[in-house]
């Protein structure tokens, strides 16, 4: 970080959240743009399949950028309540993020879906705020997922909700590669 | 296009409106998954200073990307009517969308911030409506910007308001470079 980049940096929290499309999508631009201006990203994914072909082929051509997929399985959400294996699975993946956070390494640090994991109960929400209270000061974080918890909401500088508006699963149009994946 | 991709292939319009953050930046994340699909991309934008310098070097990555900022000066929005050159050079605009839509050469055409134009008064929607209407098949088209129009909302197949809950200017925030520029 310059000086000049450093005395204005305020890290941000912020959250996608909404029922529609762009939550992801939305941070990926975001990703992009920081990329673009030479800043040290990491993105941490808690639901499998969130990340496609499309984005992480373009984001092979960024040396700035660390892709942590979940690489033991994944998450299975059902009817039930939380099975322990997919809580500690999604607790571990959150030690990662919390990791990349307070490393003070990384510019902008992203978990993917992790509302989700909250709003599932795989994961206490105050381990969550624990981390962000102890954020660096210049790091931003990106949490997305539906139905973000209120106390995260709470603790975010800049909260989006992405609302569906109309759907082309509606029309019977299925999922266009390159573009929802 | 592959046989196998031409055959599932349907052509989207998309529009991300609404008053909230990430309409142009979710169709920036879309455009890097595009790419990554090694789709050809071509984006134009409305209102100058929408695209930063973090995504114009990030896109610069890209041989497949065609990115068309508005080289001639822009529309001053003001209270009253639109002036006429700001009429014209709207026009002109939608007429470069226009030719990139109509060409079938490019997978995706992004025309950031037409719904500011329409909107404004700067744009008549019959002629954006009329490109549309006669979009080719497999060509995926995003319209952002708020305050969308509902003839242009009704011809859309997919439409997310990006909703703001929350937004750091209200902390007293400045813009953040490399998130939000």
């Amino acid at each position: 970080m310059s000086e000049e980049g450093s005395a204005k940096r305020h890290g941000l929290i912020i959250v996608n959240t909404g029922n529609g499309k762009g939550k992801t999508t939305a941070a990926l631009g975001t990703v992009f743009r920081a990329l673009g201006q030479g800043f040290k990203v990491a993105m941490i994914q808690f639901i499998k399949g969130g990340w496609r072909y499309g984005e992480l082929n373009a984001a092979e051509k960024f040396d700035n950028f660390l892709l942590e997929p979940m690489g033991h399985g994944f998450i299975k959400l059902g009817d039930g309540d939380p099975a322990p294996e997919d809580c500690a699975l999604a607790e571990k993946t959150w030690a990662q993020c919390a990791e990349k956070i307070l490393s003070d390494e990384y510019d902008l640090v992203v978990c993917d879906e992790v509302n989700y994991a909250l709003s599932y109960g795989l994961l206490p929400v105050e381990m969550v705020l624990d981390t962000l209270s102890r954020k660096p000061h210049r790091v931003h974080v990106i949490l997305t997922g539906r139905d973000a918890h209120e106390k995260v909401i709470a603790a975010a500088d800049l909260v989006t909700e992405m609302r569906e508006i109309k759907h082309p699963y509606q029309k019977g149009i299925k999922a266009q590669r390159g573009i929802e994946f």
